[in-house]
């Protein structure tokens, strides 16, 4: 399967490369590229640089969506581009996987509408007011409705991913990934001992 | 204090952004930069491609090198220039990080002769052959000896990374920088249950 990470200006390090490491994990199962709305360098808050290939929602044939957050979605919130380009992108993947505050992008196309979802427990009440209609679970370490997969923040990404992983593959090849990479996976989507302030 | 950050070809992706992602919550203590031998794009077997400054092992002046492991370990222990640079910035560093086997880069320098250390379980035998006079552990998720800290694989990276801010800056830095990226931190660094095969 092709996985599409969508990455923006000042995205949030390991929102992106927890799951990286895992998906890279089976390499003979995923590829990933990484994509921007512009295509080119993509930086952060971190001093990360990285490539990204030119987002081209008509021309866009990945199976899974990837979503990171950080505080740079404070702003891409409003990038009526970026949010028609992740809704077309959306609309045409298989499944579609939020890191922290990747949901409130995800929730600004609309799509999360009536579904269940979760973001990051320190911008919970900002994500939330991007999507009022969306159903926001607060005590979740990660959330399944039908395609989305939607994540708290920063390392909850890597605890869905493996989520996802075991649910295509099987708990077993999660478990080996985690020990692969000496993981503690928190395989309980509801153990969350995280709190909204 | 400055963070030099090393990376090669096929680093692996967690060992690098896990810790920056920690090192990056605390970004009035500490700046961040990437390196390589070479400078320009590095790229890993992820579809990584990340912008580096090239090392200047005469012009050095950062306080903390950080070096990475992967897969592209087996060939750089033996790219002498790689190495040389290396220990050169090690002795003009005031702290050196490991992750997984970054400490078989840093043991081909004979730096680590006679100092306790660890890396990766999985890749534990190899990492020992490079390095025939550390004390090696294979039982520990990190090790400090002096300036030296080294990790076990991959996510053992980031619980040392927490370990060294909070020597640093005192636990509870470390663990509200835990907290705040829903991160569960393995606070023991003798609390570590993957084994060597």
């Amino acid at each position: 399967m092709n996985v599409a990470i969508i990455l923006f200006t000042d995205f949030e390090t390991l929102d992106v490369f927890g799951p990286v490491e895992i998906f890279g994990q089976l390499s003979d199962q995923y590829t990933l590229t990484f994509y921007s709305l512009t295509g080119g360098m993509i930086s952060n808050h971190h001093g990360v640089s990285i490539a990204t290939k030119r987002l081209d929602p008509t021309n866009y044939s990945a199976d899974i969506l990837f979503i990171p957050g950080g505080k740079g979605t404070r702003e891409e919130v409003d990038n009526s581009a970026l949010i028609k380009a992740i809704k077309t992108a959306a609309e045409h993947s298989e499944y579609v996987l939020t890191v922290c505050t990747g949901s409130a992008l995800l929730a600004k196309t609309r799509l999360l509408d009536g579904k269940h979802a979760t973001t990051n427990k320190k911008a919970f009440h900002w994500a939330v007011s991007q999507g009022a209609n969306v159903q926001w679970n607060k005590h979740t370490r990660w959330v399944v409705d039908g395609k989305y997969y939607t994540s708290a923040g920063v390392s909850a990404g890597m605890d869905m991913t493996l989520g996802f992983i075991s649910d295509q593959y099987g708990n077993s090849c999660a478990r080996a990934i985690a020990n692969h990479i000496e993981y503690r996976w928190i395989e309980d989507k509801n153990s969350d001992t995280f709190k909204v302030e």
